[in-house]
């Protein structure tokens, strides 16, 4: 199944995917949280889709989407884990996963606007394969780890290089910003993704392919890192991980080159669609 | 007033305490949680608790307490903010504030136990001051800051030093634990708490005196921290801030100190009541 949310933010519906239409559930009764996976909702959904296939709701074709999960209890980010990142970035490869957490007030939808925030001249773009968690993992192996995946979707880590970088402490100063997580535009199922280690991802700005990679060069690969993860917190239901960026940042040029406003963030993963990200700089509303 | 939740973990109800007594709420209909904050909870409760302070329930002694503020959207911490802790970790005093975040899932009531991760051998404790946000907070000024609290509370920032500083990536890692987030015993609103920039804190192992500080030395102080920390994410109500702890960590002994299982560890704040707990290995459930 692609599971998709839609509607103004904060008060997207749940809807669905079916070939290329998009479906709102008007009467499905439940939003894609926390609950909505520990309750075995995939299931329940997937048995309502069937009941329900031929009354449902078309979604208008210009229809805002959010996020295709509800507010999750974290987001954990990956860091440097292709090896081609890792060398543009003048980083030595990671010989154990590098986490950190993304404040979960910066998810949008994959078609919002990135905010540069205030003061802001280094916000960069990230393309990577996110994971959602489908049952509370603590202490789970390898070989136990897929059974705890819901499914994947596509993430932009935004990432302010000077907040992360410059700026004294660690990472999250610059990866938590409004904004800088849009996900979507579906939460895929495994069975309808194929293998998840020979996705390509890519990602252009204003038209110019910047990041061209793929997921058989992912230093970690999935299972691994929901169970070293494990290891050190209690994954939720519908808890999001980031597995990490290819080459192609806007900090890995010389000079690095980040976004401006008006600039257009186009992004893919084969098999979890694309989303467009216009760039706007920050008005006090 | 002072805000308290009891009962079971995951299905705590809201109470108060009136002088040295607690009490349940339990036609009160609002837990102490983002909504609650947002919609002008706290003056909702007060009117409350003076219409029906003759009938609320009396809990028993023994009643268990949960954490002050159900899971809030983020816990961000702050760094090495108090000059003495720094010394005594062989860091140079910060410019500006370090900021970390901690997983929700670490948080557990003010007396629950302290859960040793697999494979740690070196958990420690912090004892501090914790902020809790009344509204939503984006780019606030220092002096705008307090009317953007609801409130304080006592949290004890347990930490894996391995974990933290010896395992690659940020210190995420190693503050995260299932457990390592003991919050409370109450929220304490800004009018009954007096000078928080004049509060003792302090931190016994097994009986023995470790942490002996006062918020006096805070190096960046609730204000600012509010105000800078809205610059680069957005506070949602019920957000907690923890700033920072004074010397005397496991970590600043020579050789270093840490919990092992059968430890108690006793803290508190002038104002903001004091908290016990036991220290457990890891055991499967």
């Amino acid at each position: 199944m692609k599971l998709l949310r839609y509607g103004p933010p904060g008060h997207e519906q749940p809807g669905i995917l079916l070939g290329t239409q998009a479906y709102g559930l008007p009467t499905f009764g439940h939003d894609y949280d926390e609950a909505f996976f520990a309750n075995d909702g995939l299931a329940c959904l997937a048995d309502f889709v069937q009941a329900n296939a031929n009354t449902l709701p078309l979604l208008a074709p210009h229809e805002r989407l959010g996020p295709p999960v509800a507010r999750p209890s974290k987001i954990i980010c990956i860091g440097l884990n292709y090896a081609d990142h890792a060398r543009e970035t003048n980083a030595t490869p990671p010989t154990e996963p590098i986490i950190f957490l993304k404040s979960t007030t910066a998810l949008v939808g994959p078609n919002d606007a990135i905010v540069i925030p205030r003061n802001s001249v280094k916000t960069d773009w990230e393309v990577e394969l996110a994971v959602v968690i489908g049952k509370k993992a603590s202490y789970v192996t390898e070989a136990e780890a897929p059974a705890y995946i819901a499914g994947y979707t596509l993430h932009n880590d935004v990432s302010e290089r000077e907040f992360q970088l410059e700026r004294g402490g660690t990472w999250d100063k610059g990866k938590g910003c409004d904004t800088f997580a849009p996900l979507g535009p579906w939460l895929v199922t495994p069975d309808e993704l194929g293998d998840v280690n020979d996705l390509r991802l890519w990602l252009k700005v204003n038209g110019q392919l910047m990041q061209d990679g793929t997921t058989a060069n992912l230093i970690f690969r999935v299972p691994f890192l929901i169970s070293y993860i494990s290891q050190f917190m209690t994954l939720l239901p519908g808890d999001i991980i980031s597995t990490g960026t290819p080459a192609g940042v806007g900090l890995g040029f010389n000079p690095p080159v980040y976004l401006k406003s008006g600039d257009a963030v186009e992004l893919g993963i084969d098999g979890l669609g694309s989303a467009r990200q216009a760039v706007q700089a920050y008005a006090a509303s």
